[in-house]
């Protein structure tokens, strides 16, 4: 057990053991292969994440990384470096704060091939609109200098140029891949499952021909229906 | 146990049953994700079906809700709301009567391809044909009204514009996804899984260039060896 | 244990055993779904083939059906029949004689779809030529009439026009989908998954620009490693 | 165990053992079926190499055929022969020396199509670049003579002018599918995971457009940060 100030002992052993799972989630749903990707969760001003380059089978919730969100301090380090994308993520808590407690990046296939083309996903369909509200953007493209100089801070900062905790939870960053955000780390692995579906729906899409968003009063009605004030999707 | 009336409560249980297993079979088949589709099943005049936004890895048959197809109430409420979509099945129950015993909505990613794409799926060879008496159908779309009020229900509505029980127990509701009808919930969720299997594979065709129906009376034979009159495929 | 002659017992046993094993490849290696396709093998003048309409994993040894192959008749019949397919299986065994002691019917997606575009498989690298030499064939299409009467035979026969034991052990029924034969029935399905991972392939290719064969000198030097006179693939 | 020098036998049972792994692991991430594809390993101037023709799932360690590297010899026969393809591994052993400590050759099917192709596959995304510095070549095509007379040793000599064993350890031989080297057997099989889910986004993205290569300071970077001097991936 890691050696932290007594009173939040409990609340960041929970956290760990969340994000852990999360983690294994993404190899789960075939999200990533070996160590690609990773999956944080925030607690008041700690942020949880997956070790650097340490494969999801192996992992355990003591080697979860627990960092200082205001600082970027590594808390009690077990010998664990945390992932290199954490940077990305801390940007991201900072500029969202509470508004979100979990933060996911996969490399799966299908939402990868619209980052990599430069491509936003329109809301083509119902199962998109489930989840997204409109189209999924994909952040512009670093200059030299951006990816010369704090890269990972600087993709985070193109993905909040981008994203909306409520509305828009996920972005592509180009030539890279997904980026989404929820309110903890279970849930935005879940987002990303269906960033993925919708991906890959698209791409077939193509297939058949040149595919058209969806009206904008049926994505809206399904988008509310599961996510808006009256919604009525699920258990009360 | 559900507190049903004495007569009916072993029906009502074997359809419970049945249900559950249908909707896990969804999963299980790579039909649906998280809590994605539904399945349901009729006996006499209650239908039972999956509760909303559960997954489907939880459900066991005593979450499954049963509803009175002709008043639409909840019998004997369990705490557990019906899926968001059963307005569409009542619909259905009550167009088809007797002729339908069970009803199964997925998103497998190929089908719902072709509904987005606001794509009928012709029959383009005889596995289809094993299956579905020519082109599955997709719906018209949902003016703003008919989506501003009763959504589920005018789904329903326009599912039965095209749907056949014996003929073409199929459709594509445009930009949203399939529907399936059949004689009880288990056979239903094999139909979703070959539509899946025929999207599928016409995605393919549409790669490899420009696909063609085949003959009719190729179709027909094959249809008419499994369903027909003079059937002669499986055992007695 | 089927009540035959007591001579011919033991064998005909061994080759239920091998047909049912042979069969639960196919649902093992995603070649088939539900009850779709068959495999069946030869010893002397009996063909052991899958029960028509029965699912993979109920398949059992004492189900497989032995059909004298001259007559057509079914061998003490326990109850269930054979495969529709049967009469197709009959004609190719019949053409063939000794030169084949399997044949496997798939539904796999990617060469049915090139069987139903109606294009064969041209030999577009040496994964394709490790099995078969040269092009995958498509039959011609069935006239009405031979759909009309004769249905199954008739599909043997225009398979017998394009199959070659030997060289060519695969074909496309058009509209339909591959047959496949060899030695036995396990072996066949072995090439059957070839056949499925090669059209697979080749599907790709389409999305990549324009296939051509590979010369050929590499085809023949692959087949022949493998399956020539002085072949040097595999253990002696 | 192999009767071998006495001081050499624990070393090379660990490099058997080792390989023998990574030769299943082949099989657990799809990258062959059947009895396709093959890894090596190397020990000071031993290659041990999966048996040829010898099913995945059957494979044991002291199956494993090692070969002097220098003469071709094979140690202490076990009575099964090396893989058809020994030849190409020895040819690169002796070309890169120290430099690589294992081989793996797929046909894991989107490498294999872009092989087909001819296509080498340029860097399209970070998931590219995380592992590979710019574009995947693609082999010359061997001339008729070359294929008529060793074969496997000039299939080797064409991948030796493609390949660089730090920056691009993998390379597509025409025709045929991707041969990959890296410092041990598991660590290359790896890379020929990313290089085949490389492949299966690029070809999606054909779908999508007309793909362009990332800027070469992103491609740069996500493989410097994980391979360059000043590497900060991973754990120390």
């Amino acid at each position: 057990m890691r050696r932290v100030q007594r009173e939040n002992a409990p609340a960041l052993d929970r956290l760990c053991a969340e994000v852990c799972e999360a983690n294994r989630m993404l190899a789960d749903r075939n999200l990533i292969i070996q160590t690609e990707g990773n999956a944080s969760g925030r607690w008041q001003n700690w942020m949880a994440i997956k070790p650097s380059g340490v494969p999801y089978n192996k992992l355990e919730p003591d080697m979860i990384v627990v960092v200082d969100i205001t600082t970027g301090e590594w808390l009690d380090p077990t010998g664990f470096a945390p992932s290199s994308d954490a940077p990305t993520h801390l940007v991201l808590y900072k500029h969202f704060g509470e508004k979100i407690g979990g933060i996911v990046h996969t490399h799966s296939p299908s939402a990868v091939a619209f980052g990599q083309m430069g491509m936003s996903i329109p809301c083509y369909g119902t199962t998109h609109a489930d989840e997204f509200f409109g189209e999924i953007p994909v952040t512009r493209t670093l200059t030299p200098s951006e990816i010369a100089t704090e890269y990972e801070e600087n993709t985070g900062r193109i993905l909040a140029e981008k994203l909306d905790p409520l509305k828009m939870p996920a972005a592509l960053v180009y030539g890279h891949g997904p980026f989404i955000v929820g309110p903890d780390a279970r849930t935005t692995v879940a987002r990303a499952e269906v960033l993925e579906k919708v991906a890959s729906i698209a791409i077939s899409m193509h297939t058949l021909g040149d595919p058209k968003p969806i009206p904008r009063e049926l994505m809206e009605k399904h988008w509310m229906r599961k996510h808006g004030k009256e919604k009525y999707y699920g258990q009360k």
